[in-house]
């Protein structure tokens, strides 16, 4: 068995190294924003594996110590700086316990990537401001070693429609902040106004509706919010719609689709339409992408094209987007 | 190996005929308020066996269809009237697959019960207006069943102590109403008054947050919320925490404590503490309650304590608890 010689050379190192056949559990373990990758993750190797794995921030992860956490584990970490002492102090602990780490961070020397066994390194665009290309980040670099896993402990080998489809994501994020720039300019002058926007999305969008719920609308903006499983609202959220509510509702094209369907009609029969605003996959051309992975990549399309929604908004508001914290970054605790 | 007599006559029927040996995997399946008790019993199972599990919301479990769902599952739904479509269709799914379905319901002739291989019967307060004993209660059954697939698989045989502690809930939940008391009477006309209140948990905990953040005050008095794991907090949350903002911190006595208390620091250091209602283990008497499963049983009494704190709140806003729904049981979707 061979992986792509396209895939990256920091996932080839790494699953090189790996005895897959003494793999039993897969650990994915993060916070925040990086943990939101793990979701989508996930949710792949569920598709195509028969391993069982875990989502866990990674304080929680070393406090609730797993009884199954030991050398059939593969732990794969990440944070974008490879500062996040918890996630650090995540991969210390499962090498204490035999566990392989992988260490997914833009920064080679940092504290996650020496505590790892193995480093990932990806790009990110807003660390620096300068445009990456889709296949470079985070979610792409992830979704090579969750597939390059199932390749390697006997699943079926689809790392070639893999790659090929991530090198085919970036055109398809470009057409796509086309196709929602009219959406956005729209929405964003209501949305801009309002205290709460919850965000709703199932499969493999969930993470992307998390990250832009924590990381965007209550970090980077102060508004309240939360992302609701999208058939989670129908066993009480939903409560709070009304006319006046503000919804960002994520269509993808996976398999749970039907499930941000039903959200769908319920938000727009006693919801306004101009305060719900919905991402749909059908709207995107995804040429390049092969149609098994097409739900998995675009939860990442549509943050992508949500952030320049998130700027649009920060204008409006006069909020700055990367400088207003009143506590990241900004103090210790 | 032989289980207590004084466990639950359905639980024990259900572990009676379970061929433990071939179960490799638990998936915890149900919808909201149900699904709000999966996160606890998956935390028991963590600490106490190497065996695999996943909490899947039904729709999703059905629509993602995982991989590993197969003859060696066993499948533990939940829905308390079991007329709820989504769990009823992912028990049918399950058993599609050849996998082992336990429900637990209190309608033992409800299409959940009819559609599982085992039913597992238990009380709700809410649904009869009868007080019960926790010992009866959802979380009781289930911790049940979880440590009886712990002692049966080969893990340590702890129920004994777990059905003297369940046996012995009732009192500390009776004698922590009166503890609360004067707390839920400070706090409730300023909470009367917000318009969103978030609540903060992790560990055992993180789900009785949950269910009270979705089924309380999301569905049952149209209060914004989310619940917010005690650590993510810090990974962007916190950025709309202030003076004003209204929070819930529910601080268990189990290993992730260290989590909740370093969220508590933060919350009184940069929010009002007449904003920040804490609901602190160490307060209790815990009397009867095995050390070990001190953590785990305490979220149920912070759940059913706040009941009354959600009474007060609906009292003085005058928005009923059970009746006031615009959606919910009230129009089809």
């Amino acid at each position: 068995m061979t992986l792509p010689s396209t895939f990256d050379k920091g996932v080839l190192a790494a699953l090189g190294a790996l005895d897959a056949s003494a793999i039993h559990h897969v650990f994915f373990v993060a916070c925040g924003g990086s943990l939101s990758i793990m979701h989508p993750a996930k949710f792949l190797l569920d598709q195509h594996a028969a391993i069982a794995s875990d989502v866990y921030n990674a304080a929680e992860f070393v406090a609730r110590a797993p009884k199954l956490l030991g050398p059939g584990s593969l732990v794969i970490l990440c944070s974008m700086t490879g500062t996040t002492k918890e996630t650090t102090a995540a991969a210390e602990f499962a090498r204490s316990k035999g566990a392989t780490t992988i260490g997914l961070t833009v920064e080679p020397g940092s504290p996650l990537a020496n505590a790892c066994d193995h480093v990932v390194g990806f790009e990110a665009p807003y660390t620096t401001g300068v445009p990456i290309d889709a296949v470079n980040s985070n979610y792409s670099r992830i979704y090579q070693l969750v597939m390059g896993v199932v390749a390697l402990t006997g699943g079926e080998n689809l790392t070639e429609p893999l790659i090929e489809s991530l090198a085919a994501l970036q055109a398809a994020i470009d057409k796509a902040q086309l196709v929602f720039a009219p959406l956005f300019d729209d929405y964003a002058p209501r949305f801009a106004k309002e205290n709460v926007v919850y965000t709703v999305a199932s499969g493999a969008s969930y993470g992307a509706a998390y990250s832009f719920s924590i990381c965007v609308l209550m970090e980077m903006q102060w508004i309240n919010s939360q992302a609701i499983h999208a058939n989670e609202f129908f066993h009480g959220p939903f409560e709070v719609l009304d006319k006046d509510r503000a919804f960002i509702l994520m269509k993808g094209c996976d398999s749970t689709r039907a499930l941000e369907d039903r959200a769908d009609t319920f938000l727009h029969r006693f919801g306004s339409a101009q305060k719900i605003l919905v991402l749909d996959a059908e709207k995107l051309d995804l040429d390049g992408i092969y149609p098994q992975f097409r739900g998995n990549v675009v939860p990442l399309i549509f943050f992508d094209t949500l952030w320049r929604f998130a700027y649009k908004i920060a204008e409006l508001r006069k909020h700055e987007m990367l400088e207003a914290r009143r506590y990241m970054k900004k103090i210790s605790y």
